[in-house]
């Protein structure tokens, strides 16, 4: 396959003309040239934080709905994501666990979301599943877990982050309370992502950071909603301004409701209202994930900012792959996988291409 | 005069060893040579923001005692400032007005810090003289006020703004609980600094910046407190590196109480506490101003962001003055003012050196 006249868009060579032609699942050839392009090449989206959409929940999902789901996100140009889960018992975390066994293959694996985080800050999380890191805790780490979101300051913590690293998962700060000088030992033990960030965290003031404050302050890479409702649009600004598209990660935090029409869901056990874009809890008008799909995540970012697409590629795809430490994807450059997004100019995907394969045409 | 072997900081040049000369209350000639500094020159400090020290308060205070603030201040290498009032009838503050008649020369004019605040974010200021922008308010707008620190959001705010204009008064934003709309729009009309920032400012949120998300993403200017009381350490260090050294004026918001003994004081027919560095009111426990002299919040900003000199001589100095449009000061170059201070390398003022003449020898 050989695409010609495009717009490359590349996290570190930049932007450029020219054509890509793909052998094997691979960029095997990049030709630039100048010409008036026809669309823009970006490397294929990658969504870390993400609970369901059109129906589909990570917590009840079966290996089936799991490769629907996969087909779904290639409409959005995503090529690789981690379904998440929220905070529930040990036996129904295994069962996703299980469920996932067989990856299918833009599924980089699981996310667990919880259940080791602050209650005082469970956003739409279900209280009864949240808890400190008790005996037993190692049962829930283990394949295809590759991030776990948990709050520095719950008992146990430590321990968590110990076995982890020894299993190769990513441990990310999210739904805490933590102080500046906790989150600074985190950060100095090396824990350097926070997940949806601001929502859910301690918020800042000046005479103690919180972990927002912290977040912007040290150098945390950032998972961010851009929904224009988790935060406001000069907020992802600021952060953007603030922390630079080094340090930022997109995700939708989107739940299974998301896609379909107004009405009451369930997300983790808690009812749900959905009206329009937004998701609250009906008991206590919490929001409760996003309903926003990634494609749109991608085009909100740029209007917000108006970062560079360069930019916008580090932050919809490259960023989240370093974070979990996946190479050979996530670039324009021979050698590298072709997971691959065709978009026009509006930012709207028009093709995608995974391993090589066209899976999405508009 | 002739001072030689000196580490000199310009806050346009930078930094670089030589020696000055001074006549006529000039500078007047600069060499560079290659030496090791005997102390280091900076241009004069400048604090746009005091209440008062040593028991001279600008509400009580009569000619003779703002001439010997003026001396008090040279001890801490402050060659302008401005005597600041706390929210008054306008009676009150006319008298304050009529007693700095006769400016002590190194006296800039008076900063007005209320009456037209937020009752909601009065801080240490007296409620019952908050007031909105009502009938007769021009009247205290005349010579000596060179700022008038208002809330946005009051009534009247935009008549303020149009009446100081006119006047040549710099209107800063301060004591207000205004929201990023309100916020920008100030900054679209002109507005450009921020008093005390962030104390006594609607904190930032992500859904709504306040007054602090908006101070830090604007390009506002912003004064701040470097006590490590009002704000701690790593928030004013994350502001330094989210604005820049080029946005920051070091003030010290200092009450009469500064440089005195442990006990109970006055501020604005308020009562107040001394304890250590903190003043409180007693009534409500809320940071009464500040006790910090000018040569520790140089000190202090040092220690707290490992700035530059180059960006200490724009924080101390340099920027303040550029925001009150004084020019001729501010700098160590030829025919510009020889308002000086030399200090060591701990940076305690030595020498004070004001139009030419040593004022304050250590």
């Amino acid at each position: 396959m050989k695409i010609e006249d495009l717009l490359i868009v590349d996290p570190v060579d930049g932007e450029y003309t020219g054509s890509v032609k793909i052998g094997k699942g691979k960029i095997v050839d990049i030709r630039r040239y100048h010409c008036t392009p026809k669309a823009i090449l970006m490397p294929g989206f990658v969504d870390v934080h993400t609970h369901g959409q059109y129906g589909i929940d990570t917590m009840s999902a079966k290996a089936e709905n799991f490769e629907e789901w996969a087909k779904r996100n290639f409409e959005q140009g995503v090529t690789t994501f981690l379904p998440t889960t929220v905070s529930a018992s040990f036996e129904d975390i295994l069962k996703v666990e299980d469920a996932l066994a067989k990856l299918p293959s833009s599924i980089a694996g699981l996310h667990l979301e919880g259940p080791f985080i602050s209650k005082e800050k469970k956003g739409a999380q279900n209280p009864e599943h949240i808890i400190s890191v008790t005996n037993g805790f190692e049962q829930i780490l283990r394949y295809p877990v590759k991030i776990i979101t948990a709050a520095p300051e719950i008992d146990g913590f430590n321990r968590l982050v110990g076995i982890c690293r020894k299993k190769g998962i990513v441990v990310s700060i999210g739904h805490s309370m933590a102080t500046y000088s906790v989150l600074r030992r985190a950060f100095e033990m090396g824990i350097d992502r926070i997940t949806h960030f601001p929502n859910a965290l301690s918020t800042l003031h000046h005479r103690e950071l919180g972990v927002t404050g912290s977040g912007l302050y040290l150098d945390f890479n950032l998972e961010i909603i851009a929904d224009g409702i988790h935060s406001v649009p000069e907020f992802v600004d600021f952060v953007y301004r603030v922390k630079g598209a080094d340090r930022l990660m997109l995700v939708t935090d989107s739940i299974s409701a998301t896609g379909l029409e107004n009405g009451i869901y369930e997300l983790g056990g808690l009812k749900l209202e959905l009206k329009g874009k937004r998701a609250e809890l009906v008991e206590s008008r919490s929001l409760a994930g996003s309903t926003l799909l990634f494609n749109d995540a991608v085009k909100n970012f740029r209007k917000f900012t108006n970062c560079s697409l360069k930019e916008l590629s580090k932050v919809s795809s490259y960023n989240s792959l370093l974070s979990l430490g996946i190479t050979g994807l996530g670039r324009i450059k021979e050698g590298y996988t072709a997971n691959l997004a065709l978009l026009n100019e509006d930012l709207t995907v028009l093709k995608t291409i995974f391993k090589g394969e066209e899976v999405y045409n508009k």
